[in-house]
């Protein structure tokens, strides 16, 4: 009837407050075979942050290379055996990066204990057990990856998250210290993620007054930041709280056509998922006309440009599979149009949508 | 450092979400010696929400008159023993009710677990184990009981809460449509809770991005509602969510001047808590200049009439002792003025600012 969701259990926010995670874990450091993993982005090696990361004893710090494509099934089971064959099952996980790391850290969690392929348990409540105990660290703002319940990945078959209430964090902590080496270009994409997933579920069918709220207060910070001063602390501060209020946004709410046209061009052409959504976002103006139009006010005020004139370069059989793509994530599309949405969308009208692009 | 703060484990929001209560406790059922324990604001006594508490087969529901004064330490003990002499220990209890009610359920679930008296816990991170599962179901918005991890309790000595990570429920139901019988003039003092906490919220020392962004929205529909169309469908359902907003801009934040005040005055004269915030809010001009003026005029759109002259009535003595609760509150002190707030607030100010009631 309506959804009984699942809270990030401990939240802390503060800047510096990255120092206090070794003293956050430390109670759960005997749990399972004694060890924690810690999943982060490659970005981070031989920068100050390594140096600062709790690692003791037994404990393992995988750094992985997010730019060439995003999480994928076999990455996730790959890691999983890995660990397992060289160490055991880990007390717990920490995810110490942006939306993909964070979606590493919540799927491998998970995969540690339900057994087979992650391919198996993508879709909505086919997860089995309960993972380990897992702690996401954002980097960058913006995805809402660090509250929300699912963790996408991308299998041979579809771009579908592993989606419960297990995949929720334990423990999130949100300092806006570890986002100021952010490079401006992906600041401005992934902080559109969150302004994008507003407008998305202001639009939608399933808005209600508890997503308005969080949309409404999100897409205010998002203005603030992206109408005004642009990357100062004070703004990466309000894009931390932005992200987390976008993403609760969507518990009661939905992502739509831009997100939908998203996965498609992630998934044929391995674009990641915030720029992805910028790139299309700006052709939607006959969905979201107010959207759009404040979105590229906020790409002129910072000074961003975006590529036009990609379709040309992708041949009829690429479109068609990015819509084919896009066309089947139903639940966006009823968010989008409603119950009739099949009367609105078709794979010929993707198809058109691509081919603005 | 920085609180690392609980949130609710479980939250649904949504008009006729109260129906899912029976399915959402069903699988706790089991727990302990296998009965709930209901307790219920005496006003839906005989009213049709009684008819739709899912009680079953061993279950108590327990009508509470919250009228006559705040949750008292003697009341929540009685209750304590009576159940477990009556029939042991519930598998949870449920609140449906006000702030009150949220609080007799949090304490009552906390005092289920831990020995003697909750006088000994009044005070932070007193409580010694878990408390028994325990599901708030708000009937009227704005004290966001329903959100914190305090239980306050009135006690021979204290006002003060019960406050650790286990006074937080593990589960709530927002639904808006339970709030539909609110009096007129409960709403008003009640949906002035969350207008105070918000000002006091971001006016003093403790607020940051987080504190301040929730705030900003729980003001923002504070506003839409009470210096707009008042008390409507639409609007309770903003109430309900501004409500859980401004409690969780507590988190970081801490209540202020109005809050220590108003603790005096329910302490000695038994006044309701949103009640005598709404009294004594309207004199403190000088700590609160916006937050007093808009109150103001929220007042007279809304044309409720709050009494003036009461200090008239009150012995010097009276005020002593109102002054001496209220100074008792360092917490609060040092959020409105700082660490050097004893250069600023003295039992003689504090009796200055009772005489202008």
């Amino acid at each position: 009837m309506h959804k009984n969701f699942k809270n990030i259990d401990h939240v802390v926010f503060g800047r510096g407050s990255f120092a206090m995670l070794g003293d956050i874990i430390q109670p759960r450091r005997s749990d399972n075979d004694g060890f924690f993993l810690f999943v982060v982005d490659n970005y981070f090696k031989g920068r100050e942050l390594e140096k600062r990361i709790p690692a003791e004893g037994n404990d393992v710090v995988r750094f992985i290379d997010v730019d060439p494509y995003e999480p994928t099934t076999d990455q996730i089971d790959a890691l999983r055996d890995e660990i397992l064959h060289e160490k055991g099952l880990p007390a717990g996980v920490v995810g110490i990066g942006g939306g993909s790391i964070m979606d590493i850290a919540k799927a491998v969690s998970l995969m540690f204990t339900n057994e087979g392929s992650s391919q198996l348990y993508q879709g909505l409540n086919l997860v089995k057990k309960a993972g380990i105990y897992h702690v996401g660290v954002p980097t960058i703002s913006g995805t809402g990856a660090e509250v929300s319940m699912t963790a996408v990945l991308t299998g041979p078959v579809k771009k579908l998250g592993l989606k419960c209430e297990w995949t929720i964090f334990n423990q999130v902590i949100l300092d806006p210290e570890l986002t100021v080496t952010v490079p401006r270009d992906k600041w401005f994409y992934t902080g559109m993620d969150t302004y994008i997933h507003c407008v998305e579920s202001e639009t939608g069918m399933f808005n209600n007054a508890f997503s308005h709220a969080y949309a409404e207060q999100a897409l205010k910070l998002c203005r603030d930041i992206y109408l005004g001063d642009g990357q100062t602390p004070g703004n990466d501060d309000k894009l931390m709280v932005a992200s987390l209020m976008g993403g609760l946004s969507l518990t009661y709410s939905e992502v739509g056509v831009c997100h939908a046209l998203s996965y498609g061009l992630s998934k044929i052409f391995g674009e990641k998922h915030c720029y992805a959504n910028c790139v299309i976002f700006q052709h939607l103006q006959d969905f979201y006309p107010w959207g759009v139009a404040e979105f590229k006010e906020m790409l002129h005020k910072q000074n961003v440009t975006l590529p036009l004139g990609l379709s040309s370069k992708w041949s009829d059989d690429d479109i068609t599979r990015m819509a084919e793509v896009a066309y089947n994530l139903p639940h966006m599309w009823r968010h989008a149009f409603g119950e009739d949405w099949q009367s609105r969308v078709s794979v010929e009208s993707l198809k058109e949508l691509y081919k603005r692009m």
